[in-house]
């Protein structure tokens, strides 16, 4: 499908500047753009390709302003980072989706699938499985007894869902996602450690997504629960009993430990650590490679291992750069506060 | 199944405070406790919910005492964290358990399986495999060419085990498990690297649990070895070559590089770090994230990325906190003594 | 198969010390050598098993001067440790391979296969996919629609190759990696954040060796680039657009963040971090667990979190041990500069 650059314009509510009528049929980054294809710019570091990008159209933020001409009509949108977003997903949206079931996969007698469904061959729904409509459940995949998902699911290749978990409607599990596994529980005997069954299940809300290969421990009584819109990741690990707040974020190999409690809208930087039991508040931000090992109030903004306040913690880490130097003050100025002290 | 209060207490040894004929069936986490469900109370951080809780009985600690009435039945144990092991066990044991063979999977002509085995669709059993009596292998699992299988052991969903490892009995493998992919090994040939193969394998000893998505890789020679009772949790890296001893317990997403050897009864916090060739004591306690880069005596306790004695560390980190007040302290005093030396 | 001391010299171009006429027909580790079976010494720390070792034949260093007599007979060559990489090639290439075409297993109609082809069972080749000569794709394993696999490349048991991914010649793919899975891109809209789709794709180049459980995620637009020669070790996160340059060599459990850029010949020890939009230059050399927040330059050596030049970091490190006698001597000093000013 082709496009012009005063449809583009119309469809995310910009305004062309160059040609109205540049045409495109695809898309690319700006640093690779070629012919025929929309490129977008939205982080500032990438601005020098514009004035030598192949690309035809590129979207710009509204406040865009160019050093020098550009080789390329500009679509000028509010946010250029979001008129991607939304084009994308139009594009996307276009593409066919599987439908059908392919041979051999197998579905219980018990379970129920609705309305369009995908099941890919060697997938497997076991007995009393409720599967809402549309959903996708690609080959390899494993969803155990008794478990439900709901519409428009989409469930990758391989993922494994034990019994009894609970997963909600428009969610998105990546290939190797692990999804009720039991949690890690054990009651030291002597030296030998007795296993404590974990009974509960885990519970996906709407529009979740999980990432490949990243796991949810089942709860050992009651439900895991990683709530609304919760973006999780590849490779996290989220232990039994955890609870994810609404809209929380978290990125690649960090780790929530047993029965803590995360709040609303937090953002987690990649191999975070969260020890077990805490609560971390709503919106906290936490950087990379941190470890968190108390409570934390709603809204902070923690970095280190154990973490704490963001920017004191860049100005000590400063000082830490600094120790060889200070140490050697420290020696010096005890020389000479013994010079002085011996006259 | 219902039970009541006196049977809970003479099953597990306790005594009842309230109502003996007080009855339950199910049991529920005492912070969402409801009526007809036992719940327990061991976490001295969980004690205000025993006042208010909708559970008809709870498990508590024989030394509990009670700030204010309970609403409920208590029973009262040994240590209540145990009792509710030993009642999820029971529960647990009740369960029925799969078994029979599922169609389609692949059992090789030449591998034997024991008893009452479970092998669910899409398994795959490889040529001259020996699998013992009770074990159960789930739906798209996959055990190589040669492998053997001790009895009782479950294997979850998708487990793959290579060619020629030895599983011990009752053995617990995780979805996503894979046990016996080559080590990590090559030799640099200038600029580039020409792989050493892995020709050895993996030994799981008895009783040991592997959780979801974690490696251990196949040794280079001999045997990469998880000795009798070890329990590791999800996203652990195993590294070839690599022993670790009895009973030691890992928490999730650490990893310990080629041919260190880890003691028994070790405890490692999540997203440790050892690096190859070490030997850790027996008895060994790291904290999460803490990097290990020297041989461990027997029962250290350590902390830190290089990690050293953990009381020790929490003092280093204490002034590391004030570390921009130490350094203007330090630029004041020199200013001080250069003033003194001045007159 | 059966080889002699003077074979193997000849073989490998080093000499026999000892008789030429010693017979072995397997390998072992020094520590664990057995009469019959050829072993070998690179590191120094393990030449203390030379001199006990039952093993009936030693490959050494050629500078290697042994303090006491050998039970074994030597061969000298130039470097051990690649004369048994060498030899175990050639025990690993007389392997019989898998091959034929096992049922049930899924091969779209669309699809094509080289010669000599594995496909095992359950495994799932999608629409449109083009498969090279001598390629062995394991049971269970997904290669999904569109995918090109080159010549001689090995997919082992349950890898999940999304759709549109390229994967090179020579590759070895081992079980639970996910390549071509979603990055992780959301625009936030308000509390809610909105998938941006990814259409790009993952392009492997040739010989790249990906281990157990680790992700490559698809680009957003264009291709996440592994160069050739690029070995990844397990549970690694490689994010979307990022490109590794050839030959680099990353350890466990390392991440690395969207659209970084990873120069040739870099070591990265294993649970590094690496921050988006980076540039790491060639040769660059990462100590485990260190976290990398800046562009780094070619050759560097680095390590902390955040990191910077190792050596550096180090002396920083052993100060930050001394801090809490620091912190006293400076409390002594104020102490003793307040007695001078009062005098």
């Amino acid at each position: 499908m082709e496009f012009q650059a005063k449809d583009i314009a119309a469809l995310l509510g910009g305004t062309v500047e160059g040609d109205p009528e540049a045409t495109v049929s695809n898309v690319s980054k700006i640093e690779e753009g070629k012919p025929g294809t929309l490129a977008f710019l939205a982080n500032p570091k990438y601005e020098h390709y514009i004035y030598t990008t192949g690309a035809t159209i590129v979207l710009v933020n509204e406040d865009f302003k160019p050093l020098r001409p550009c080789p390329c009509t500009l679509v000028r949108v509010k946010s250029a980072y979001d008129a991607i977003a939304t084009l994308l997903q139009m594009y996307e949206s276009m593409k066919p989706k599987p439908v059908g079931i392919e041979q051999p996969s197998y579905v219980s007698e018990s379970a129920t699938l609705g309305e369009n469904p995908y099941v890919g061959a060697f997938a497997y729904v076991g007995r009393d499985a409720r599967i809402g409509n549309n959903v996708k459940i690609y080959p390899q995949a494993y969803v155990g007894d008794g478990v439900t998902v709901g519409d428009g699911t989409v469930i990758y290749a391989g993922v494994k869902v034990y019994a009894g978990c609970v997963i909600g409607k428009n969610c998105i599990l990546h290939s190797g996602a692990v999804i009720g596994a039991d949690g890690f529980g054990f009651v030291p005997e002597g030296d030998y450690y007795k296993k404590i069954p974990q009974i509960g299940n885990v519970v996906l809300e709407d529009n979740v997504e999980i990432g490949a290969n990243t796991c949810v421990d089942r709860a050992t009584m009651g439900a895991t629960r990683i709530c609304e819109g919760v973006k999780l990741d590849n490779l996290i690990q989220i232990a039994h009993n955890v609870v994810i707040g609404r809209n929380t974020v978290i990125a690649a190999q960090s780790g929530v430990a047993g029965t803590a409690k995360v709040g609303e809208n937090c953002v987690f930087g990649g191999q975070v650590g969260i020890i077990g039991h805490l609560e971390i508040g709503d919106g906290t931000q936490i950087a990379a490679q941190s470890g968190i090992t108390n409570n934390v109030a709603k809204g902070s903004v923690l970095r280190g291992s154990p973490a704490f306040d963001l920017p004191y913690y860049q100005k000590c880490y400063v000082v830490f750069r600094k120790l060889p130097e200070l140490y050697s003050q420290l020696r010096d100025l005890q020389k000479e506060v013994k010079d002085l002290k011996a006259k």
